[in-house]
C-alpha cells in the first residue's frame, strides 16, 4: 500500500510522506506459522525495505505483533523474537518508505490490527487506495480515530463500522467502498484471508505447505519457493480467498471488470525467478532485450548490463545480436537498490558508492549499456561519466521498458510528474541530456510481445501500463481533487 | 487514571495489568511550552514513574508527540529531544505502572492524542472512571477501534462520536457518560483545558507563568514551584477550565455533588512540599504524628520514622512526646518507592536493598517507629526484624492512618482486598503478625483532625477515606459488575 | 583511584578529566560470587555514581569482565548480565566522573586487568597515586603501553615489570614504588586481595560472610550490612591482606607511617549507617551539630537541614540548642547529588530541580539551615534566596565543618584552589558573599572533638586534613611539578 | 590478520576465535581524511564483514578511534561520527570475524593503538603472524600486557620495546622478528606507514589523491576507484613506504626472497574491478572460465554461474564453449556472503534463505553450474538437490580452482584439514558424494596460464598456492608446535 502521500500529514505526529510499494505474506497451518512469514517476507524484501511486522494469533496467547524497522533477516531471525509470535496463523508485511523521523512513523508500520465486536482481524496491504483521502475524511466526521497517516487504516475503520455478522463479510463491505489498487493478506483468529481489486494491478498467489498441511499467501512466488511451499494458483483479480482448517474458499464480493496487471512487475518489480501470470520473469526480462536487439541495434564490441537491474534484458540482448556479454559494471554488494534512496544528494551520492567501471573491459570499446528503466536520469548520466572515463570509445543506452512519463497510483513510489524525465523531454532530448551516443527504448508494443501478447491492444491495454501511457484505469479521485492532471483525450 | 484492571485485556496486544495514580500538567503562553511541562513532570515524578509522555502543538510544525518509559530527568532533558516538541501549548503526564511486556504497553502511556473533523486534541487523565468496561463494550459495537488497554481512551472516542461543535463541548459531552474519578489536563492547537470531576477526588491546581505570561495545571502546587510559577487556586470539583490567550474562562459541566478529596493524598501521595486544601501536606503529616502522640502514646527512649514517607509524623510524634528524634533506618538513595514493586518476592528483596538500620543508634533502646500505612504488612515485618536484628529492647509501630481494609478504585494501585493486611486482621492479630511490641494507628476522627476537621461526619464524609471505611462515594460499576462486594449496610 | 587529572590527557583517546571518589569491593567464597559484588557496589553507589565494573573469575570459564556507565541496579541486576560473571571470587568498582566523551572512557571503568606470565590478575583503586605521571613516563619509557587515563593502570603496568614469583608479592613490589592514597582490592583466580595505603587515607573492612563461608572487603561497613555480612575489622594501614580458601593471611609490606584517615569522610562521603574508625558516621555527624550548637549559638525558630548530607548535624544542633526540628528545604528524591555535577551552569539549575522549599514551615521565621560543607558557594546562595523568597525573617547558616580552603589530590573530586570560596574569603566575606544573616562553621577542634579526639595535634594531626587546613601528609608530587603551590611554611 | 586461532584464547575476557581476511587502508592529505578511509573501506567491505575501525590525528584534537561490529555504511556515515575523527591523517580496517560474545571482542577489533614515548602510532594488518604465540609468551614474560588475542598485538608490543629512535625505525625493528604474511597500514601523527611482508602474501596498493594533494594505501584498487584516487603502484613485497607532506619515502626492511601472492586473491577474495599485479581480477577469472571450458569441456544446455562469485568464470566458460549463458539461480541480495557463515548448521539453512532456481530456464536441460571453490562441499550439495528439484536433466560442475586440500595460515578463515572436502576424498570420491553427473576443477596449470604464466614452476611456484599444493613458503611455527602435520615430502 502507499499512504495517501498528497494528503496533507494525515495524522499530526506523523510526518512520514509514505510512499511504497509493498510485499504481503500469510500462512495458515503449520504451529509455528511466523517463521514461516518470516521467510517468506525475507524472499519478499526487495518489495520493501524499510520496515516489516508480523501478527500471529495463538488459542491460548491471542493476538500478537511485532512491527520494527529494518531487515526482516534482523528483526525476525532471533529464537526469542519469534517465540514472541507463536500460533498456526501469521500474516506479514514488509514495505518502503523514505527518510523522516522514523521515530514516529512505527505506526504505520502494518499489519494493521483492529479488536471487532466479533474478535480481531489483522490486515496486510500491497497496493494503494485512491479514494482513501475522502474515506478518511468521512470517518472521521463519523467519529473515527485514525492512529496512522496510511490509507490501509480506512480499511479497518470500514470494517469496525459495518454491521456485517462476520470479518470476511466485513472486509467485504469495507473493499466495496474502496477505490484503487489492492493485494491483500488478513486473518483472523482461525481464518487466512487473501483478496485482490477487480483489476488484479499487485500480484498475489497461493501456496500449499506440505501435502495439505497448511497454505501460504505470497506477493510472488519466490516467497513460496523458500518455504518449500508447492504454487497452487494466482488469486484471481477480483477474488477473496477465505482459509481455514477446512480448506480455501472463494468468494467473488466485486463486479467483474477487465483486469489490468501492473506491467511494471514484469519490468522491475518481481524477483527474476518468480512467476507471474504463468511466464519467468527472468525470461520475459531476457525476451525485453530480444525485443530490443530487434527494435534498437547497435554495432558494438560489448553489451553490459546496468546491475543488477539490467542482466538478464543484458543476457537477451548479447544473446540476439551476436556481441560478447560482459561485467563492464561493477555492484557493490553493501549497497540496497538506487530506487529506495530518496534525495537527489543520496541519489548522486549512492551511483559513486554503490557501482565501479569494470576498466579493463570497457577500455577502447563500443559499449551496450542495457538497463530496466530511467526514471530521473540522474544515474544513467553518472554510469555514461563512468564509461566514458573508463576509456570507452562509444556508449549506447538500451532500456527495457518504454520511457516512464507518468506516475503511478497504485502502490509504487514515484517522483511527481515534473521530475520524470520523459514527461518533460523527447527521446533525442534525453539523449542529449545524458550525453551518449545513443538512448534508444524498448516500444510499448514490444514490451506486450515479450510479456506474451501480439501486441498492445491500444483500445482496452491488457495490463496497467499508466506509467508510460498516462492510462490510469483507475481514475486517482484524491489525486485529481487536488490538482493532477490528466492526459488530455487525444 | 488507572485502565480497567478487571476488564479482559482490552486490546490484545497488551498484556499489562495498568494500575496506576498519575500525575498530570499543562502549560499555555511560553514559546517553549514543553520545556516547562517536562519540568513540571520532574516535580510530579513521585506520582508515577514508570512512564511520562509530552504532547505539545506549535502552529507550523503541528502537534507532536514523545511518549517514553522511564523518568522524565531521562527522557526529556536534552536539547535534541525537547526541539522535537515545539511551541506555546503543551501536556504531559506521568505514570505509574506494573511488571509486563514493556514494549507493548507504549501505547498506554499518555497523553492521548485524537484527530477529530474539528482538529486534533490531547488528553491527560488522572484518576480512574469506573464505567469504563461498559463504555469500552458500547463504543467497539458502534465501530470505534480501542488502540490501548486504557480506560482514558474511551472519553478519546466519546468526544469523536460527540456532534458538537467544538472540542470543549465535545468534552463535557463525553464526560458526563462518565463515571469515576477524574482530574484531566488536556489541549487543542490553542487551548489549555482542566477539569476535575464532580467529587474532586484528584487534586488538580492552576498558576500563572510570570505577570499573566502564561498559565499552568499541575497535579500538585509543587509542580508549580519548579518552574516559579504563582499559585492562582484549585480547580474546584465539577469545574471545567478552558484557557486561551484571552484568558481563563470557567464552565461547570456537571450537577453539583458534595466533595470528597482523597484523603490518602494528604496521608501519603503528595509531596510533603505541596498545598492541598490550603493545607501544607507537611505541616498535616506532622499533625498526624501529634495527634498520635495523643491517641496511642508509649513510653520509648527514640522516635524514628521509617524513611521516607514516615518522616513528617515522626518530628510530630517526637515533638508532642519529647521522646528524641534520630534516624534509625537510612535509606538507600539509589532505590525507588517500595510502592512500586509489583512482586512479593522482588518487594521482600527492595526492603533489604532499600533500608539498612543505624545499629548504634538502636542498640538497647526502646523505639517507635512511624510509619504512613500498611498495606501487605510485608514491608513492615522486614523493618521489625532489622530493628531487633540490631539489639532494640523494644519496637512500637504507630501508623499514620487508619487501617487499610478497602481497594481504591479512584486510580490508585492497590491490592485486591484479600491481601490488605486489615481487611482480614484485627489490630491484635496484626500486632501479633508482625511481631511487634505495640501496633497503633491513628482514629478516623484523629486524621480528620489533622486535616483541619472537628471530626469525621460520619453521615456524609467530608473526604473520600473508602480505603479506610469502604464507604465508595462512586458506585464502582465494572468492579461490582465483575463480583466485587461493597461493604454491608450496617 | 582518580586519574591524574592535572596531566597531559594521557592516553589519545581519552578527553576524560577522571576525577573521583571510588568504591572498592570483593568477594570469596559463594559460588555466585559476583551476585554479592553487585549488591555491596550498590550500597557503595554513593561513592561513584558514573560507572561501574565487576570482574569474576571461574575454574571453568576463567576470568569474565562486565563494565558500564550508569547505576549498579541498571546494570548488574538483569539475570542474564549475572550469569556472564560466574564464579567464587570477584571483585567490583564503582567510580564518579565528570562530563565528557563517555563512549571513549569505557577504557577508564575499573577494575582493570592484566595477564601475567604467572596469571591474571584484577585491579580496584580507591585513591590516587600522587607520582602517577613520573611513573607511567618511566613504564612508557621501558616499554609499557597503556590503554587508560588512569593512575591505576600504573600499579598493573608495575606488577607486569615485577621479577617476583606470586602475584601478592608483584603488587608488593609495585605499591612499594607507588606514592599516595590508596585502598585496593584485587583478586587472581583463587585470591582475594586487600590493601591500605601506610597512612590509611581511605577505607577498606573485612567482613565475614554466613560462618566462614566466605569473605568479603567493602569500602564501608555498609557494604557488608546490604548482605548480612559480619562486620570483622578494618584492614590496617599500611595493611595487605590476601585472602584464601585457607583463611586471611596478613601481610606489612610498608615501612610503618603515623595514619591520617581522611576525616572528610566521617563530614560527607561515607554513608551515615557505616562504622568508621569504631563511629557511628551518623552519630559523629550529629555530634558535630552539637558542636555547632555549643561553638556558634543563635537564636532562632526553627532548625532545618539542607538535605540530605545536613540532616544529622541538624538534628544534633536542634537537640543541643532546644530549636523545633522541621523540613523547610523538600529534595526532589529523583535526582543524583549536587557534588557529582559538572558545570556551573548545570549546578545552578540542579537546585532548581532539586530542592523546593516548605513555605509554610519558613514563613514568618528565624531559619537556621545545617550543611554539611561549603565548596563553591553557589548552591548555598540558592538556598538563601529560596528561604528569603518564602518569608524567612532571618537566615543563619551553620556549616558542619571548617571552611573547605585546600584541593585533595587523594582521590576527591575537588574544583581548583581558585574555584573554592573558603581559598579567597574569610567567614565575614563568604557570609557578605552568601548575603545570610550569619555564617558559621565548627571549629577544627570542634571537628576533631566530634570524632572523638579531644582536639587537634596541631604537630602531628590524627586525620588527614588537608582540604581544612592545607597540610599535605604525602607531597603531591606531579602537581608540585605541574605548579601547585603547598601551603607557606608559617 | 588473523589472531592465533590455535592459541589458547590469549586474553581471559575474550573467547572470539579470530580467524579472517581483512581489509586495510589509509590516508594522508585532506583534511578530513577519515572520510575518505570510511568510503575506501566501504569499498573493501567484501575483505570483511564483521567489524570495522578508524584512527584519525588532529594536530589540536590529538589521535580519535572508533571502533566498531558491524558494516562501515552503518557505522561511520553519520555526520555526527565523523566529526569524531578529524584531522589529515586516518588509517582503517575491516574483518572478518565469528560467533561468539561480541560484546566482549571490541578489544579485537582494529585499527590498534600504542602511545610510545615518542609519540602514538596505529596500526591495522591484513594477514596472520605464524609466531605469534612464541611472540606473545616471550613479551609477557618481559612484562607486556596484551589488551586483545589478535597476534596484531605483538607488533604493537615489539614496537613499544623498541629502543629505535622513531617510529618507522621501530616498526622495522619489530617486524624483522615476525614471522608470516603481512600486509600493514600504520600512522603517526604526521606520516602515513605501509608495509609488505617479503613474500608480498597480501595486497596492498599506493594511490594518489587529486594532483598530489594526498595519498592513499588500500589493499585493492577498487579502494581507490571509489575515491576518485589515481592508481599509483603496488607496495613491493618486502617494502616499507613512509609517506609525509614531504612524498613517499621506500625502504627495504627485509631480507629479499621470491615473492608469492595469494592466488586465491585472483580466485575468489578479490573483487573483480580490482587490479592485482596488473591483471584484471574479472579478466582473470573469465580466462579461468576459458581454460575450463578447454580443460573438461562437456555438452550441454546452458551455463550457469553460482553467483556471484562464479559469474566471470561462467561467462568465460559459456562463450568458449559456445554453450548459452543463463542465470540458473537467483541470490537474494539481502543475505552476506556463504563464506562466513560459521556453523554447519546455518552454512545449509543459509543456502536456502540465500539461492533460488530459477525453474524455468533449468527445466529439462543439461546444465553446468560454475563455482569458484569447493571448501566443505556442502553449499554444492544443496545447489545440486535445488536443480535436479527443479527438473534438469544433467547437472556438471565446473571449478574455477584446484582442490582446495590445505588450510592456510596467512590471514584467512579456513576450516581445520578434515573438514576439507579434497582433502579426505579424491576427484570421483567427491563427485559421488556431491551426487553430479560430472564434477571437474581447473588444474593447477591452468589456473597459471590465467594469471599469465605460461605454467606453474614446479620447483619455486610463482604465487603462494599452499590451499591448493599443501607448499607452504613460510613454516607455520605455532601451528607446527600445536600438533599440525606439514605434507610429507614426495
Amino acid at each position: 500500500m502507499t499512504s495517501c502521500a498528497f494528503m496533507p500529514p494525515a495524522h499530526p505526529f506523523d510526518d512520514d510522506k509514505l510512499k511504497e510499494e509493498c510485499g504481503v505474506y500469510g500462512v495458515l497451518g503449520p504451529k509455528d506459522a511466523a517463521n514461516f512469514v518470516a521467510l517468506g517476507l525475507h524472499a519478499l524484501q526487495h518489495r520493501g525495505q524499510e520496515a516489516g511486522g508480523i501478527v500471529s494469533h495463538d488459542p491460548k496467547q491471542g493476538f500478537n505483533s511485532v512491527r520494527r524497522f529494518g531487515y526482516v533477516r534482523d528483526n525476525f531471525t532471533r529464537a526469542s523474537l519469534m517465540e514472541t509470535l507463536p500460533g498456526p496463523v501469521a500474516i506479514g508485511h514488509v514495505r518502503y518508505s523514505t527518510a523522516g523521523k522514523k521515530g514516529a512513523a512505527i505506526r504505520d508500520v502494518q499489519p494493521f490490527f483492529g479488536e471487532f465486536s466479533l474478535g480481531g482481524a489483522a490486515i496486510a496491504h500491497n497496493g494503494n487506495i485512491t479514494n482513501a483521502l475522502e474515506l478518511r475524511h468521512d470517518l472521521i466526521e463519523r467519529g473515527s480515530i485514525f492512529q496512522s497517516g496510511s490509507d490501509t487504516e480506512c480499511i479497518i475503520h470500514l470494517m469496525a463500522k459495518s454491521m456485517a455478522k462476520t470479518i470476511p463479510d466485513r472486509m467485504e463491505d469495507a473493499l466495496r467502498r474502496v477505490e484503487g489498487a489492492f493485494s491483500i493478506v488478513a486473518m483472523t483468529r482461525t481464518k487466512l484471508i487473501g483478496v485482490r481489486d477487480p483489476l488484479g494491478v499487485r500480484p498475489l498467489v497461493l501456496g500449499e505447505i506440505g501435502a495439505g498441511e497448511g497454505w501460504a499467501l505470497s506477493s510472488e512466488t519466490c516467497g513460496l519457493d523458500i518455504i518449500g511451499a508447492k504454487f497452487v494458483r494466482e488469486i484471481e483479480p477480483g477474488e477473496m480467498v477465505v482459509i481455514s482448517d477446512e480448506g480455501v474458499e472463494s468468494r467473488r464480493p466485486f463486479r467483474p471488470r477487465s483486469p489490468k496487471f501492473c506491467i511494471f512487475e514484469h519490468v522491475y518489480f518481481s524477483r527474476p525467478d518468480s512467476i507471474l501470470g504463468g511466464r519467468s520473469v527472468y525470461e520475459t526480462r531476457r525476451q525485453i532485450g530480444v525485443e530490443l536487439a530487434r527494435e534498437v541495434p547497435v554495432e558494438a564490441d560489448i553489451v553490459c548490463p546496468v546491475p543488477d537491474s539490467g542482466t538478464p534484458a543484458a543476457i537477451g540482448f548479447a544473446h540476439e545480436s551476436g556481441i560478447p556479454y560482459g561485467m563492464g559494471i561493477i555492484r557493490n554488494q553493501y549497497m540496497g537498490r538506487t530506487f529506495i534512496e530518496p534525495t537527489e544528494q543520496i541519489r548522486n551520492m549512492g551511483v559513486r558508492l554503490k557501482l565501479n567501471v569494470n576498466r579493463t573491459l570497457i577500455e577502447g570499446k563500443r559499449v551496450v549499456l542495457v538497463d530496466d528503466s530511467v526514471v530521473r536520469g540522474t544515474t544513467s548520466r553518472k554510469i555514461k561519466e563512468m564509461i566514458l572515463d573508463a576509456g570507452a570509445k562509444e556508449v549506447h543506452f538500451r532500456i527495457a521498458s518504454p520511457p516512464t512519463a507518468w506516475p503511478c497510483f497504485y502502490g509504487v513510489d514515484t517522483p511527481e510528474r515534473s521530475k520524470l524525465l520523459a514527461a518533460t523531454m523527447n527521446e533525442e532530448e534525453m539523449r542529449t541530456f545524458l550525453g551518449v551516443d545513443s538512448l534508444k527504448f524498448v516500444s510499448l508494443d514490444g514490451l506486450y510481445r515479450a510479456v506474451g501478447e501480439a501486441a498492445r491492444n491500444a483500445a482496452n491495454p491488457q495490463y496497467c501500463d499508466a506509467c508510460f501511457s498516462g492510462e490510469y484505469p483507475v481514475a486517482p479521485s484524491d489525486m485529481i481533487a487536488r490538482g493532477f492532471q490528466l492526459k488530455a483525450a487525444e
